[in-house]
């Protein structure tokens, strides 16, 4: 098996998750549905902003959300404590989700009710960047916890990503985190992208995130009118 | 492209990786070095235990190091604090290391000097397991900050491990981890695993550590005399 045949193959699996991801897109915009796929380290913290993010939202939207993780049903489990829809996807033995994965999660699910639709990706700092899901953006969350480095030492999904959320504000002084520095790194692997920091634990930093996601929604819902 | 045909490619490449791996490692056994594959989430502090692991080992015994990375030399430069060997691995997408990288590194190396041999895998919780580097013993780590249900969540590559390092242990009330829960879900997916503790940025829990590793290095020696 040669390396240039290994690279086609790779390249029809992308082409035809490609493909799908646009067909499912076009579902979306079809029904106003503003979809955002999140992407960081395990334990960053996706489940808990999420968490926070669809309690906040469900007062005036109605916001879903899939989770994938190798095992386990607990995140479905955490997000669906917001009081909004929530679906486990479960991977195997899979680093990363395909939009297939997503397609067959949210099946069921009448679009033209939701608002908004969170895909919480696999925890992994590097495979899920390939696969598109259909999404409008990529939001790409990285803890205080992690070190200042990590985006120079894993480019590949910040450079592809549309936002980052800082998270874990509240330790940062703790773990004694540079925010500045972990901030001009972000803008040296990817300039310009808009950066929020949050606290999903304990709130900080929320209204200003959530106001942006429904500025988002609002924006596309007024384009396809 | 049907899902067996690629199956088939993936047990291809695993197949010639562990081909390799297994004539390292008798190169490894010839040569009395004792060799330890790190894996962890990225930011769980695999660069700052192996500094500080090094540093101390450097008293009586030789000790290297690899350090695979997406981009950026920075943790080589790191781990070369320690006046040990280092080199560093770029992975460029690759999301994992396999083994003629290894091999590559080490080139011009002369094992006959060397008594550790410490392999830093890229940060992943999910890909490095399935690549057998050559080592004696595939160690893990898991920081305080990760939240304590990720083995349960991500169990393939605890489950494949011979040891974990619980580390961060310094911050762990600062960031609510429940230890003794971390400890019984480690041992729920890898039963009996040995596990240590350690602050390597404060020094805490590392002498238990050394002591193990000195052990395992002079028990394979003696093993092999």
């Amino acid at each position: 098996m040669t390396e240039s045949r290994i690279l086609t193959i790779k390249k029809k699996i992308l082409g035809k998750n490609d493909q799908m991801a646009q067909g499912l897109r076009e579902e979306f915009d079809l029904n106003d549905v503003f979809v955002a796929n999140l992407v960081s380290s395990p334990g960053a913290g996706k489940t808990e902003l999420l968490r926070a993010t669809m309690s906040e939202l469900r007062k005036n939207y109605v916001p879903a959300a899939v989770t994938g993780d190798l095992a386990t049903e607990n995140d479905a489990h955490r997000l669906a404590e917001s009081g909004a829809l929530a679906k486990q996807i479960l991977t195997g033995t899979m680093c990363h989700l395909e939009v297939d994965m997503v397609q067959n999660a949210i099946k069921g699910w009448d679009l033209t009710d939701l608002d908004f639709l969170f895909i919480e990706n696999v925890g992994n700092l590097v495979c899920p960047g390939d696969f598109d899901l259909g999404e409008d953006t990529r939001i790409m969350l990285i803890a205080t916890t992690e070190g200042e480095d990590k985006p120079l030492k894993y480019p590949t999904l910040i450079s592809t990503c549309d936002v980052v959320v800082i998270n874990k504000m509240d330790i940062a002084e703790a773990v004694e985190c540079d925010v500045a520095l972990l901030e001009r790194n972000i803008h040296e692997v990817r300039p310009g992208v808009p950066i929020f920091k949050t606290s999903a634990k304990k709130g900080g930093g929320m209204d200003a995130w959530i106001a942006f996601l429904i500025e988002q929604f609002e924006v596309k819902k007024a384009q396809a009118a």
